[in-house]
């Protein structure tokens, strides 16, 4: 391998650091160099809204890998450096930390430079107590303002915005969540299933849908309201708030990327391969500002989570450094989190996501234990098929939901049909699990619906 | 169909009574009877232990359909009824409740009729306080005993010893609990993963592992003494003791199945196909009483487990009633269990039948939840693979095992190796699961085996 100039990560998040991480794992020698514009070496953004209540005892927790544990895997790690220029023709990277230029050669790039906060159009923005979660520096703010504050107002109602409702709910504050969809968790769940994570949210936090923020208003110079309006019947609304959160999703970050050519595709994010390989030759891109593949049907999407960054960045990791490590043809986009004490799951496409009768669905409700044992807890299951029975995709909400829906990412990768889920041997014993586990009777309702349509 | 003299069902255990209620959910007409020789309709053999200790509150309440549950589904149960005559050729099958003589005409026959405890050969067994724990008697009289009784000794640390064994320590009894084999739990999971549970068992619980019962010792006819032996180094040992209970496995019941002419396995089982046919015409076998393949080494094994019987009844039920049900090719042997306070789960084959340099495997122990978020558990999971990777089984202790052995289940029925579970993408999120869950580090483990092997 020609990797004599080592490999530089743009970059230090989730996928930045377990690059490095693989790659020095593949190939104990070679120069491995990582720009990170912030203070901080990899952490777990998805850990915020925890660490903003103090579930998690202190932000820097979130910390994963420190300074020192790079350094002992001889990986040069240089924080608070943005990138003043990348020479692809050259292969040079020139970092700016302060007044230092620091030049960086390599035979390897890998571009991790996820994405930022989405805002929308909302008059007055610039009130102080006004914060988007994405950062630690954004965690520590609204963890200190939020002391001194009795409401706040959350902009967005999917798992960032319900997770920092949650938090903050219990922290004591009051809470108002708005969203311009529908239904909470529109991207993630089918409305049925987002409706039962509704009723176990704490009716003191107010649940705004099809509702959007007009404006702000400050009092000197701190927000002490939201003027929000409904999209559908137009009814303008007065909310009274000493913060406002913006999680309205995110955009990725591409303009390093395409500067050198790196294709870019509909969604706005990095075209990459299943080795994590960009359109241009030694450019590998991971994480929040690169597209994927749905597994499902082909289609583009943006990889959001955690877990797709972490895989894809082994990937990188690894081929750059001189392996070899190829993903699924596909991501399968399953994602979990626990909102209220609630736990919810899921993988595949949504309803939302198909066309009208080219999909059927089987939803079981029941119990986690048989009737005879106590302490059982609810579960829901829908699982949606194409018109042979194919799983498409399989939502969870209730006990050991996120496990659950692990057995459903298994099956969809496998391409296995209701039929077959249904019959799966699922372990059973009393204190654990009934029988027939709900991941099974969801595919027994299905697999009744299929039958009667042919 | 030619199914106008309808189903008998000898047994009404859980094999009997889901059976029937297949069959009449196939076919809404048809006679259906089932002949039951215990005063009990279809419960819950697997909850007994938690019946006992009353954390089950009625050890009625595992009932799970009751007489009248049969009477609203038009489905003839006879209780309290022994087969006088089973009349193959007329195809005609004689109950005798009582001095009642019951003669039912069939066209499909369901044998249902589970198995029996095995008994080893001790000395002096008809000391009062000596039980098995197959039956709602026998629950009621160990119940009854053992709010009497200060000391326990329980034969047998399989499943069942040991889930009595917690029960029975739960209720404030001294426990003693003797192993022939090497190690508990010896036909379920590795020894490596059987510590891991023999730790988490209180300590004054005591187990005696290459152990035996050789004799009792009565007093008043009452049990008092167990004289064991350990087979490896011969020392002997008196336990004082004021109850026994044998939980050594069971033989399944095949006699009238084997008087009409079903084939008999080598385990002892009737065998089936995956229709749950007998090689006898219209005659059907489930639960216990029969053989099946093994889906990964396609050799036979008897059924043992309650979550087997219940699909072998479905598919038994519907085909005999005239529709079309067929399991897959073999069964998994997904099981689970939870003693002391710790969940344990597997699939497949374990170590010990496998040849020796035939297979290899990936431990991985660690935890439920990322490192910063308060409040994971251990979690240990152990997958076996043959050298080409293919998954063989896996066994879980700890956090939701269960439910992570269900993601084996269907790895193992999609035919994966453990580069691809490695690659799953499972549900991450800080309160839910790690961004690498338990289970693809287990394959991940493995796969750096295998690859070293290569």
């Amino acid at each position: 391998m020609n990797n004599d100039k080592g490999i530089v990560i743009i970059g230090c998040g989730a996928g930045g650091g377990t690059a490095a991480q693989f790659a020095r794992k593949t190939d104990r020698k070679t120069n491995i160099t990582i720009f990170e514009k912030t203070k901080y070496p990899q952490y777990s953004k998805c850990g915020l809204p925890y660490a903003i209540s103090g579930k998690i005892p202190k932000i820097t927790d979130l910390i994963e890998f420190s300074d020192e544990w790079f350094k002992k895997q001889k990986i040069n790690l240089f924080l608070n450096t943005k990138i003043e220029k990348l020479d692809y023709k050259k292969k040079i990277v020139y970092g700016k930390k302060q007044n230092q230029l620091i030049k960086k050669s390599f035979s390897k790039l890998i571009i991790c430079t996820g994405s930022k906060p989405f805002i929308p159009s909302i008059k007055n923005l610039d009130c102080e107590g006004v914060f988007t979660v994405r950062t630690i520096d954004d965690a520590e703010k609204i963890q200190k303002y939020s002391k001194k504050s009795k409401a706040a107002t959350i902009v967005g109602a999917g798992f960032i915005g319900l997770e920092l409702a949650d938090n903050l709910y219990k922290m004591g504050l009051k809470i108002n969540v708005i969203e311009a969809l529908p239904s909470i968790l529109a991207t993630n769940l089918d409305e049925d299933m987002a409706n039962i994570v509704l009723e176990k949210i704490n009716p003191d936090v107010k649940i705004f849908n099809d509702t959007i923020v007009t404006k702000l208003s400050c009092l000197n110079t701190s927000i002490r309201s939201v003027f929000i309006k409904n999209k559908k019947t137009g009814v303008k609304n007065t909310i009274k708030t000493d913060m406002l959160i913006i999680a309205t999703g995110t955009r990725p970050q591409v303009s390093l990327a395409e500067k050198i050519g790196c294709r870019i595709g509909k969604t706005g994010g990095i075209i990459v391969n299943e080795k994590s390989e960009t359109n241009i030759k030694d450019v590998y891109a991971v994480g929040d500002c690169t597209e994927y593949v749905n597994f499902i049907n082909n289609k583009p999407v943006l990889v959001g989570l955690g877990s797709i960054t972490v895989r894809q960045a082994i990937a990188a990791g690894i081929n750059a450094a001189g392996g070899f490590y190829k993903l699924p043809k596909g991501i399968l986009l399953t994602f979990t989190s626990n909102i209220f004490d609630l736990e919810i799951s899921g993988v595949g496409l949504i309803s939302n996501l198909l066309q009208k009768d080219t999909y059927f669905y089987g939803k079981y409700n029941g119990n986690s234990l048989p009737k005879y044992y106590p302490g059982g807890k609810p579960i829901t299951i829908k699982v949606l098929a194409d018109k042979n029975g194919r799983i498409l995709g399989a939502q969870a909400v209730g006990d050991k939901a996120a496990q659950r829906i692990n057995t459903y990412a298994c099956a969809i990768l496998a391409g296995f049909n209701v039929e077959t889920v249904k019959k799966l041997e699922t372990a059973y014993a009393p204190p654990v699990a009934p029988t027939l586990d709900a991941e099974t009777l969801a595919c027994d309702i299905a697999s009744l619906k299929l039958s009667h349509r042919r």
